[in-house]
């Protein structure tokens, strides 16, 4: 079949990183007719700093992508060199999966999939401007005068609006260290009445392997076998390799103290504010310095590469500096840099600004997603672009796909975002998520697949594995609920054997389950039947018995307030007619535009007392039908 | 091995492409300490145009380069997706090697065995000064503010110092489409007192392979099996695939007429000169109207790249004129656009500032090579890499490498460069050398292997099977002409049948291997121990046989006037107390500075009698110590 070029897209996607690869997949698998423009073809999908996917609550977003019918878990599956499930022994709402990739491995990937799609159209441009007509997005101009058209634009431009390289007090111009920074956009951005802030993120010194001495540090294996993130069932895995593990010590702490004059962080040459939680080692010496020494996992680039990553040291500090420092940390004396650490400061857009669909309320048909609206993170910038390409969609088909903060930990980000914005680069921690115990990484299908079935972005075959997946959770749970154990002589030998308090009278393998110290896979001299499933069904399953109470509880909080969440506040509403709102109250609400009674209640300094306020309004407001004329 | 950094590098080399990749790959196979900087590792190897590589003059450049103990001619053969032998029908002289590659494969050949390289270290950066004392370098600064130190530096900066990119009438920075330019070195190149000009060059719009009509146009196969380059014997090819050919039509070039008053150069919004030998599409339109249609042969860019190169179409024009051209070509008709032509105008180094070691003569120990000399392609860079890297290891050792004109393909190469200069792209073509029958692509393991196994970069490996096979070809020539064919009956029969004209008395099979009509696989019948011996080996002996008369015509001509080659000129002499020079010759050999009475001889301008009276003044300078020691 011949590919031809529309005349007319019905989504153009700015950018190709990890936002707008995830966006770009699935607008085109609906059967939106997609052109994604961005400045290097040969860069689709490139991991600008750290190799990795995954990880406490970015590897339950992983999760959720795959779940909804989205690709990263699948590139990552098919890309990742150690797969490890953290906090194994932990209770399941923190436990992850994180993997390190195969950087060039994950860039074939995504380019792969990316050219083989249907209605997917790729090109190399700069996005320059943005076409608008009264409010209207019509489509995007290149830097080489090229002019495309769509009813719905996508920004997903990362790093790259006005972005400015920090190495000691030597700055450049670029999108990250390699790439030419963008830099009409923020221009046009800014014409429409945008409202763009500067944010800042760093990256660690990249190492040359044959430089570094391994036989010092500790060795750390990924598990076996690899944990995976698609629930689609795996590929192949590729070879898996080691990290290893190595510590600063006080004399590299000294070095960075003595390079401090010379940092553009602490010289005030950065603008843009860095994330607290995700610190270079400079903001770790210098805000704890109470501690002997910080943790570096040495990790790798690939199979292939002779790069490694010393993930814990980035840095802004001078070259000078850098190659100091390393030489006070075991294993690191001699490690020759071949790409320095350094900062970049760069434009976003305020997500408040935004509506729950990533659209901005400034421009109709305008979407952002990822680290333009203020996040950091692979994952983070992936979960916006399916967000953004699913709302999309459905807005083509007069719905939309808005998740509650009880669905997915997208939901929350999205939430979060738009709801209280951000000033530093956000990103996800599983503390963010008010019902934890429901958004786990093991549920994931179960909570999204049907909705992205619905979407259509859930395939047969997908769906058939989810399907059959159910059911076989289903019957194990029936069975572990119906046999019943008595605790007879021979019973009670086995339950003492295995740890179990011996019940008083009959009851259920459920029951016993429930027991904390007892496992799942334990109950096996009980009931062979159990050798029927595999091991992900019996932890899944394991985890709903054992946390039903819990998890009951949390159901419940969310339903309770479930109704503030349905209530819907009028996107025109004129705040200051409603009686009872302090003046703060009125600024925010009507910046932020909340779109339901749930939202205004997490904006900053809402009180219970707004909101009973605004739903006294509301209910007037249906029984005086001409009040609402008036708007 | 722990790999350590040393604190003075022997050469340090700013660039890696072709000219930076060969000339690494030599100093630190010689053993030199040798620093890479380049400002995007991943792009080390990148082919920036037409992923192809060898083809008339070019095929044999690579072949020198192998020769030599070189690498660019073992990743082409890992990487090249078809193999042809141009020219098979015409003189030995103009036969040719060309493969398309892989691009992507291409860069990894080229990373890997760069990476594993053990004296060479790779550094991302931008160069951006030259540190210099009392006119000699010491180093490099790089964007960051880090200072490296060597007593050699070698430039292979390409198209990106001062890279201006143009589509239509816009334009942008750029080194390459995708990459950013270099801004500093230029500076610092004038400041040392360089004379820089400004040059242009064109690729053409890469089209997404799924949007072409393949089925409508001419398919063109390569080799079976596939000819190769490197001497060394070959990796396992890659799967071979074949390109298509299709042409241009009066509409394509009422298109392109029309789009003119937007053509930057057309329009004069380039400064830079192009090369008239491998003019844009809208050049030959413009400067041959009465062509009907010209070729383009639309080649693949790798096994899994979606996209495709029409090769024949550079053109800078706007993009919508690209389309609508696009539209008037055979199978084009719905060509979609992944990556638009343009033009490149970037600073060079007029390379007549050049001493024949291509050292600058303004600065001692800065060396440069490939585009930045004025010129372009891939070959002619790798072919400058080499040569440069070789005199920077032989001067380190007290002597020099230079080949002279009836040596090799590059010496032509080099000595047109400072002898001559140019003011378009340079390129190398056959009718360059004056001793083309020497100069063939199958004798250039003869020419130059002795050489690099002198300078110690023919490794054991390689130089076993360079002198097994000059045994063969040895043992195989002495056969032919001692091999005696008496003219009786069945020999007659024999000689009829092949279509050799029986001789009058006993001949030689060499001598009737001289009748044009014979092919040596044709004596088979009179001698079965051809059998014995491989094609390539037959190939080559037929020729030296063959064209015995031309090549030692040739020989003596070269050896006629070699004598000027071996006179060697001073470097400070002063040609106005030179009697009997003209103005013009004074004015040109002061600039040039040539070394010898041969490449004097070469100089526009220079006449017979400006040699002679050059030679009257170094006798007598002989004669008369006293007058040598006023300089
Ligand atoms: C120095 C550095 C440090 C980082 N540190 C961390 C960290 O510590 N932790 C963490 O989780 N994440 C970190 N990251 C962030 C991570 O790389 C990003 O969060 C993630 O890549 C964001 O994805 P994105 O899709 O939003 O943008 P990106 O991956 O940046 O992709 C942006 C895409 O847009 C294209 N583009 C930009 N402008 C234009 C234009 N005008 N026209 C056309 N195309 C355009 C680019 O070429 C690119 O394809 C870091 C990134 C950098 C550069
Ligand atoms: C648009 C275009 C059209 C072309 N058309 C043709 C053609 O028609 N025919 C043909 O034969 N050839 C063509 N080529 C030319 C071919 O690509 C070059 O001749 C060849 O690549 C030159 O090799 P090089 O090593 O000199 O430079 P390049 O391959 O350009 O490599 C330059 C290297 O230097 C690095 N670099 C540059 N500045 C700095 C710095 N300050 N610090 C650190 N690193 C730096 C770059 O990153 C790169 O690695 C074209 C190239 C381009 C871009």
């Amino acid at each position: 079949m011949i590919k031809e070029l529309p005349e007319i897209f019905d989504l153009i996607i700015v950018g190709a990183g990890h936002a707008g690869c995830e966006a770009a997949h699935a607008a085109s698998k609906l059967g939106l007719a997609t052109l994604v423009l961005t400045n290097n073809i040969d860069r689709i999908g490139h991991l600008s700093c750290n190799p990795a996917i995954g990880g406490l609550a970015k590897g339950h977003m992983v999760k959720e992508i795959d779940a909804l019918g989205g690709i990263m878990g699948l590139w990552a599956d098919e890309s990742g060199i150690q797969f490890r499930r953290l906090n194994t022994r932990k209770g399941p709402a923190v436990q992850a999966t994180r993997a390190q990739m195969d950087r060039s491995r994950y860039l074939f990937s995504a380019q792969s999939t990316l050219f083989s799609l249907d209605h997917l159209y790729i090109m190399e441009a700069f996005a320059e401007d943005l076409l608008v007509t009264s409010g209207r997005i019509r489509g995007v101009r290149t830097a080489f005068g090229e002019d495309f058209y769509a009813p719905a634009v996508l920004l997903t431009t990362g790093t790259f609006l006005q972005g400015q390289i920090h190495v000691g007090l030597r700055s450049s111009s670029g999108g990250r260290l390699g790439d030419p920074a963008s830099a009409g956009l923020s221009h046009s951005l800014r014409k429409l009445g945008l409202d763009l802030g500067r944010l800042k993120t760093g990256t660690v010194p990249r190492l040359l392997k044959e430089s570094i001495d391994f036989s010092v540090m500790q060795e750390q294996h990924g598990d076996d076998p690899p944990p995976r993130f698609s629930f689609r069932g795996a590929p192949r895995t590729l070879r898996q390799i080691p990290c290893h593990i190595t510590y600063t010590s006080s004399s590299t702490h000294e070095c960075i103290n003595a390079g401090l004059d010379r940092s553009p962080m602490y010289q005030g040459l950065i603008h843009g504010t860095g994330a607290r939680y995700c610190p270079s080692i400079e903001d770790k010496v210098a805000r704890f310095p109470e501690k002997e020494r910080h943790q570096i996992f040495v990790e790798p680039e690939g199979l292939d590469s002779h790069e490694v990553y010393p993930n814990g040291i980035s840095t802004s500090l001078p070259l000078d500096v850098q190659k100091k420092m390393l030489q006070t940390i075991p294993g690191l004396e001699k490690a020759i840099i071949v790409r320095p650490g350094y900062a970049i400061e760069y434009d976003y857009i305020h997500p408040t600004q935004l509506t729950p669909h990533l659209e901005t309320r400034a421009v109709q048909g305008l979407y952002s997603a990822g680290q333009i609206n203020g996040t950091s993170g692979y994952e983070e910038a992936a979960a916006q672009g399916l967000w953004a390409a699913l709302n999309i969609y459905a807005r083509s088909h007069g719905t939309d796909f808005i998740l509650k903060r009880d669905q997915a930990y997208m939901a929350v980000l999205v939430d979060d975002l738009i709801t209280r914005g951000t000033s530093e680069p956000y990103r996800m921690f599983t503390s963010r998520a008010e019902y934890r115990l429901l958004l786990r990484e093991d549920n994931a299908d179960e909570r999204l697949t049907p909705l992205g079935r619905e979407l259509g972005l859930v395939d047969d075959a997908y769906w058939k594995i989810f399907t059959a997946r159910q059911q076989q959770m289903q019957s194990l749970k029936e069975a572990l609920r119906s046999m019943v154990i008595r605790p007879d002589q021979s019973t009670v030998k086995i339950l003492e054997q295995i740890g179990a308090h011996p019940p008083k009278r009959s009851a259920s393998l459920a029951d016993i389950l429930k027991q904390p110290s007892i496992s799942i896979r334990e109950l096996k001299p009980l009931w062979s039947g159990l050798d029927d499933y595999e091991d992900a069904i019996l932890e899944r399953v394991q985890t709903d018995i054992k946390f039903e109470g819990y998890i009951s509880r949390q159901r419940e909080m969310a339903e309770r307030i479930r109704h503030l969440e349905d209530t819907g506040l009028p996107r025109d509403l004129d705040y200051t007619r409603v009686s009872g709102l302090s003046r703060e109250a009125v600024e925010k609400l009507s910046a932020i535009r909340p779109e339901t009674l749930g939202q205004a209640g997490r904006i900053s300094g809402i009180t219970p007392a707004t909101l009973s306020a605004l739903q006294i309004y509301l209910k007037m407001g249906k029984k005086d039908p001409q009040q609402d004329k008036d708007h």
